[in-house]
C-alpha cells in the first residue's frame, strides 16, 4: 500500500510563503533583557537601527529578491507573543532567578509587534532601517539578521537537486558532529550556542543545538535562542549587547558625559539585574580606555565578555585588570564569542584552564559552517559579516569603535571625537 | 497547525515484522539467467546450498535472533513474482538483447515460490540448508543473505538513538559521496553495483544505487540488482556464477569429466547466451588450471571476469592468455569484482586504461562500508565475508578451490582430489 498524505501533498502544491520568523522568542535572549530595561529606563527615547553590510563583496540585493524579502518582513510584523510563551517568560527561571521579568513587562509584551521597516535597493545592497521608539526598533535586530541569512541560504540552495541537498546536509551534519567529538576531549568545558543571528536556517541552528544537547551534554549549558531554549529545555543565555553604551553615548551632551556613558549604563544595569548577568562587553569603544576609566565596583562583577580582540590577548588584558584590581580571577568569568571555532575555543580553553572560568558562545561557525559541504561547490553558503547596529539616537549619530578597527561603524566625524575621547588606540594590546 | 498522518502512526504502534525480502527480483540478474539454463537443461539435478561464515569470529546465532531470521526467510517464501515484475521481464531487454527470457520459462516463474529451508543454531553460528532441485535452491542465494546481513545491521543499529543513527547516516553519506568525487576522475570509468548480498540493507543500498547514478552519470553503467534495475531505468549486469562449473563438477564421474566439466558449462552457456554475456569465470578452480586447459573458442568470447586473485595479476594473466591465442586484448573485456573498493580500482584502472576494456561490479565497500560512521563505534556493522555455496549436487560433494586459498570450500578428502585434477597451485601466480 503507498501512503501519501494528500492534504499535505495538496496543501504543498499550492505553498506561498515558508515563513523564516514564526515567532517572537525565536531572538536572543539578551534582546529581552534589554527591553524591560531600556523600556523602564529610556521609554522616550528614539533609535535608528540600520543593516551593515560588511562582506560588501557580497551583493545582497543581487541574489535576494526584494519581494520575498518584503514578504518575510511583513510576516515577521503579523508575529504576536503567544500565550504560551509570555506564561514560560514569566514561570520560567533564568540565569538561576525566578521572576525575572516583571508582570507589567509580560503585559506590554502580549501586545508588542515589530514596528515598520524603510527598506531600498541602493547599488546591490540593501538600505534596511528600523526607525522609532528605542523600545520598538531594537527588538528587529534578530529577526531581521535572520531572515536575510536564510534568504541567501535559499537563494544559494534553489537550483540544487534533491540528491545534492541530501549531500549538502549530510556532510554538514558529518563536519558538526566531528567538531562535537573535538570539544569532547574539553572536560570542564562550558558552551553555548550564540547562533541565531547567522544561522543558515531555523530548522538547521535547531539541530545543530540538539546535536550540541546530545554530543556535549553538560559542557553544552544553553542557547541564546529563547525559543529553542523553551522548546529543548535549555537555558536561555545572555546578558547585554553594545547598544546600551552605543545609545547612551549618542545621547551624551559633552565629552565628559561621552567618557561616562560606558558606565553609567552599567550603573543602570546593576540596578536591574544581578548575579550570572553582571557581565560587562569592555570593548565598544575600547577594551583598553574602558578599563582604564572603570569604577572599582565593576571588579566585583561576575565577569567580562569581551567580543572584538583576539581571545588570549583580550583575556589576558582583563585578569592583569582584574589583579590589578586586587581580585582573583580564579572566581572571574569570561565570556568568548567573537568568531570562535573549535580551534580557538581548544587554544583559548587550554591557555586559560585553571586560571580563569571560561564559557563559550558559538556562532557562526556552529550555525552556518557549510565550507567545502556543497557538491559542486558554491560561494553563496559562506557565512557574511551582517550586522544591525543602532546608527541614530534620537537624531545623533550612534559610534561603535571596538578594539576591532574593521567593526567601527558610525559617522567619520564622530568616530574621530569619539577616538579622541577614549583614545586612538581602538583599545587593542594590554600596554 | 500540527500535521500527523494519524493512520500511519496507529499502524506502526502494531508493527510486527519489517520485511527485508519483499520482491523475488530483489536478487542478483545473474541468478535469472543461470536459472533459466539450469531449469533448461538440468531439471533434474539435486542441489544443496549452505550458509558459510568466513568470518568466523562472528557468531551470527548469538547476534542475530533466530525467531526473527525464521519469520523473515519464512515471509520471503510467501513472496511471489507480481505480474508486473514478469512483464518487465517478458519486455525489457537485457545487455542489448529483446526476449532474453523464453514465455515457457516466465510462466513457470510466475508459480516461483523459494523452497523450504533447514535452521539449526551449531556453536554460536547458524547452519542454514536449502535442498531440493538446483532449479528452486539457487534462488535463496542472494535472499539469504541479505537478510542475514540486515538482520546483523538492525541488531547493530538497535540500542542506538534517534540522533546517533542521524550521525551514522550522514557519515555514510559523506563517505560514499566522497568515493564518488575520486571515481568521476577516472573519465573512462564503467562501474556497476554489486552489492545486494553484502549490503547494509536494501534502502541503504537504493540511496547507494541512487548515488551512483547521480553522481557518476554514464559511468555507471548499471546494477546487478533486477529490483533497483526495474524502479530506477538501469541496466541489469550480470552473467553467471561459481555454482554452474561446481555442479557439472561435482556431477563428474571421472578425472576426464571432472577436468572437462569447467569448459563443458561454457559450451551450455554459449547455446543460450551470447553478446556481452559470454564473459567467463576463470577461477573456479584456479584461473592457471582452467586457461592452460581452455579450448580456443573461449579466446572468442567477449571477456573474462576474474573473481578471487588480486586484479592487476590476474588481468595480467588473462591478457597474456589472450595474446598467446592471438588475439587482441584491446577488444577484450575484464571485469574486476572481488572485494574492490576506490584504491584498487584506481589502481586496476590505471594500469591497464588502454589496454583492455574494463569494468567494475563494486560491492561490499559500495554498498556496506560504514567504518568510522558509528558514534561511539562499533564494530558490528563491519562487513563480514558471508556466502552461500552449493555444497552438494545429486548427493555428491561439491568444491570450490579458488585462486584465493581462503575461499576454498568443500569437502577435504575432494578438495585433494580437485586440486590433484586442476593442479596445486589454486591457480595463483602467472608463470
Amino acid at each position: 500500500m503507498t501512503v501519501t498524505d494528500i492534504a499535505t501533498r495538496t496543501y504543498n502544491h499550492n505553498f506561498r510563503l515558508d515563513p523564516i520568523v514564526r515567532s517572537l522568542l525565536d531572538t536572543d535572549f539578551y534582546k529581552l533583557l534589554m527591553l524591560q530595561m531600556i523600556r523602564h529606563l529610556y521609554p522616550q527615547v528614539q533609535a535608528t537601527f540600520g543593516l551593515i553590510n560588511r562582506s560588501t563583496h557580497i551583493r545582497l540585493a543581487d541574489t535576494i529578491d526584494e519581494d520575498e524579502l518584503r514578504a518575510q518582513l511583513d510576516h515577521a510584523r503579523t508575529v504576536r507573543f503567544t500565550k504560551k510563551e509570555l506564561i514560560w517568560l514569566a514561570g520560567n527561571s533564568f540565569a538561576g532567578q525566578e521572576r525575572m521579568f516583571a508582570p507589567d513587562f509580560l503585559e506590554w509584551l502580549a501586545d508588542f509587534q515589530l514596528p515598520e521597516y524603510e527598506l531600498r535597493r541602493v547599488d546591490g545592497q540593501f538600505d534596511l532601517r528600523f526607525a522609532g521608539p528605542w523600545m520598538m526598533t531594537t527588538m528587529w535586530e534578530i529577526p531581521a539578521l535572520s531572515v536575510i541569512n536564510e534568504l541567501r541560504s535559499r537563494a544559494a540552495m534553489r537550483d540544487m537537486g534533491r540528491f545534492t541537498l541530501d549531500i549538502l546536509y549530510a556532510r554538514a551534519k558529518s563536519k558538526l558532529w566531528d567538531k562535537v567529538e573535538r570539544l569532547r576531549a574539553l572536560p570542564d568545558l562550558a558552551l553555548s550556542d550564540f547562533g541565531t543571528r547567522r544561522r543558515h536556517g531555523f530548522l538547521w541552528q535547531r539541530w545543530c543545538v540538539e546535536a550540541l544537547k546530545e554530543g556535549l551534554g553538560d559542557r553544552f549549558i544553553g542557547t541564546s535562542n529563547v525559543l529553542l531554549a523553551m522548546d529543548s529545555d535549555l537555558e536561555a543565555i545572555g546578558t547585554n549587547a553594545h547598544e546600551l553604551p552605543m545609545v547612551l553615548a549618542a545621547l551624551a551632551d559633552t565629552d565628559e558625559a561621552l567618557r561616562a556613558a560606558p558606565y553609567r549604563v552599567l550603573e543602570d544595569w546593576r540596578r536591574h539585574y544581578a548575579g550570572n548577568l553582571l557581565i560587562a562587553l569592555p570593548d565598544a569603544f575600547g577594551t583598553k580606555a574602558f578599563l582604564a576609566g572603570a569604577p572599582d565596583w565593576l571588579a566585583d562583577w561576575t565577569g567580562f565578555r569581551p567580543d572584538s580582540a583576539p581571545p588570549i590577548e583580550a583575556g589576558e588584558q582583563i585578569i592583569r585588570w582584574w589583579q590589578q584590581r586586587g581580585r582573583d580571577p580564579q572566581g572571574k568569568l569570561l565570556i568568548f564569542s567573537d568568531g570562535m571555532d573549535v580551534e580557538s575555543i581548544e587554544a583559548t580553553y587550554r591557555h586559560f584552564h585553571g586560571r580563569v572560568r571560561m564559557s563559550f558562545g558559538w556562532g557562526t561557525n556552529l550555525t552556518n559552517d557549510f565550507e567545502g559541504c556543497a557538491p559542486g561547490g558554491t560561494t553563496g553558503l559562506d557565512p557574511m559579516s551582517l550586522v544591525v547596529k543602532v546608527i541614530e539616537a534620537n537624531g545623533r549619530p550612534a559610534v561603535k569603535l571596538s578594539d576591532n578597527p574593521a567593526k567601527a561603524t558610525g559617522d567619520a566625524a564622530e568616530i574621530a571625537r569619539y577616538r579622541r575621547v577614549f583614545g586612538q588606540a581602538g583599545g587593542r594590546g594590554a600596554s
